[in-house]
């Protein structure tokens, strides 16, 4: 999408043809650099230290990580050494799985010397299919936002979301702000509350960058204001992202969205999530009990960080020295609080039998092997 | 209540027997002042500028700042003006408005030479009766705490409260917090979940300080991470206090505590709210359409106050900055998401009849008025 009237994607390969450039997501919205990975430790870093993060993106980059490690060293060692490490960085998005699995798939019946093109182009490939997917998901959410703001008559369409996943989460567009993005070029007035997101400000951060660089209108506000929000009339729709779903619809994303998700049912909001394909974990079907929750450090939720009137990027602590902390990164809404699940292959109920119809070539292995 | 072993009020008369000191909370839980109000002035920028917050508190204050006012000038018109000065300076605790009605009903029938000293005594006893009511819900919560940690069967009870309702938002002792100090003192294991309670953090900067210089076990956590404890049966009851309760039981608190009720309805958890009946309002009896609900500046929304790693106080911004925002400072929880109202007289069914049964003084006229 747009920084400053340029197109950027958040991924891709270096002009040396073999390195690979992210954003470094770390430093937004205060500065925009472009960071190298050359290694699979850099890619790994990239993806624990958040440098990257969003499910999509997350799988990319362990891909073009599993790249990289084949251009050092395209052994049988090497390939398991690289999935393990990058299967280790984080533990709730399921994309990272799925990206790992199908560059294993790919490079483990060829012979070494042939890895690295191919897992450079297998990455390529993933990347440019999160493209698309992130593009088709637009697609139908525009759809159902058209219909929303028909219902609006006139006035601009009010979206609440959660945390980034916009482009800055996948490669481009994004899931849940693909759609409004899509509304937004196609001139449907729409205008997002963001959620700030703590601990991590993922919203202030990122997606207020984002959707401000590409000129969407919105206003931030606290994560807990959502729910005043609703009952006042002042969201038509939720729409957020999603680390892993379940077979069953369950879907974990980011800490808080369980809570947006009750307001929006006591107010009859719609409450749509967004996800590609790789998103979908097959093998579960009770998110609550089976999706790993990642549990992140202390002082992220101790201290803040931004910048001073001086614009130096600093981090201040909030709370009492020796005060304990918890923090869980991610929640699970239970699917009978999800009005609908937007794929690149449309709208699903948010159930087994719903998302079973949109992806028949996936739930079928799944019954015959239950 | 005790900091560093020592009994401390949120609000006293100074040595000199006639200026008043207050802990300025703005710099907890960094540095412990007291500041002195020696005007109609300070005391209603104190109020307006949070450097004393929480609705009991705010009462006290603007008792004493009417009676700051009745020393400097007793005349008619100085009385009316400290009461509309006052009045205007926070519009959502209700308290605010019964103190300086109680001042007014005291103050006007008397001649001017004889109202400070009135005004310092009425004053006093609202301090003194905000103490008492405080350490009777403590008892009254107590109650309650006692009989879930006996369900509890021996670990340690768990509660999440929402903002502050310490005795930092008192006198002493506190409204939500009151129960929970009565069961440290008691013995009862307590372990506190205390939301961070974006924007201002009051949760972090007070709460989280007020039980930790108790010496009340709590971990601080994100405002998004009550629902996600609560699904996974890690808290046992909620207990929050309020800055204006309908008849019917709806009840403005601090933003955010709405969505903590939804989750707790939906995971069967208990959810309290602590409050003297001072914080009543008689005349309303629709929460959501009747009590207004203060807008604060956009600023706390994008910028965070804490201590660098040097202990100096600062400011960052957290957001792109031409980032609008939105900071509605409170929010309506509905009467029936509510397990019950801990009082000065008992604990309370959330609707008219339970609110009814325990104040007959209030109800009757009402209804004879309705």
């Amino acid at each position: 999408m747009r920084i400053a009237g340029r197109h950027h994607r958040t991924i891709a390969l270096a002009a040396d043809g073999w390195s690979v450039e992210v954003i470094d997501q770390t430093l937004l919205p205060f500065a925009f650099e472009l960071r190298p990975l050359q290694s699979l430790e850099d890619a790994a870093q990239a993806i624990s230290r958040m440098i990257v993060r969003g499910a999509p993106l997350i799988g990319v980059t362990a891909a073009y990580g599993v790249a990289l490690a084949m251009r050092a060293d395209p052994a049988d060692a090497s390939l398991r050494q690289a999935i393990e490490t990058l299967g280790a960085t984080r533990p709730t998005a399921v994309n990272l799985q799925w990206a790992l699995t199908r560059m294993a798939e790919a490079l483990q019946p060829l012979a070494p010397r042939l890895r690295a093109e191919r897992a450079y182009a297998e990455a390529g490939a993933i990347a440019e299919e999160d493209v698309r997917c992130c593009e088709t998901i637009g697609r139908h959410g525009l759809a159902l936002l058209r219909e929303l703001a028909a219902r609006a008559s006139g006035r601009r369409l009010n979206v609440l979301t959660h945390c980034n996943a916009g482009w800055l989460a996948c490669v481009d567009w994004g899931t849940a702000l693909a759609p409004i993005y899509a509304a937004h070029e196609n001139g449907v007035p729409v205008h997002v509350y963001v959620d700030e997101t703590r601990p991590r400000n993922q919203g202030a951060a990122l997606t207020a960058f984002e959707l401000g660089a590409h000129g969407v209108p919105y206003t931030l506000i606290a994560d807990n204001a959502g729910g005043h929000l609703m009952q006042r009339g002042r969201i038509d729709v939720c729409l957020v992202g999603c680390d892993r779903a379940t077979a069953c619809g369950d879907v974990a994303n980011k800490i808080g969205t369980y809570l947006k998700a009750l307001a929006a049912r006591d107010n009859g909001v719609p409450f749509y999530v967004a996800l590609p394909f790789s998103s979908i974990d097959w093998r579960m079907n009770d998110g609550l009990a089976q999706i790993p929750i990642e549990d992140r450090a202390a002082r992220e939720v101790t201290h803040v960080t931004g910048i001073d009137e001086y614009g130096r990027r600093l981090e201040v602590c909030i709370a009492p020295a020796d005060a304990a902390a918890e923090n869980p990164a991610f929640d699970v809404t239970p699917a009978g609080l999800i009005t609908g699940i937007i794929t690149e292959r449309g709208v699903a109920r948010a159930d087994r039998a719903g998302l079973a119809a949109l992806y028949p070539e996936r739930d079928a292995p799944r019954r015959a092997g239950a």
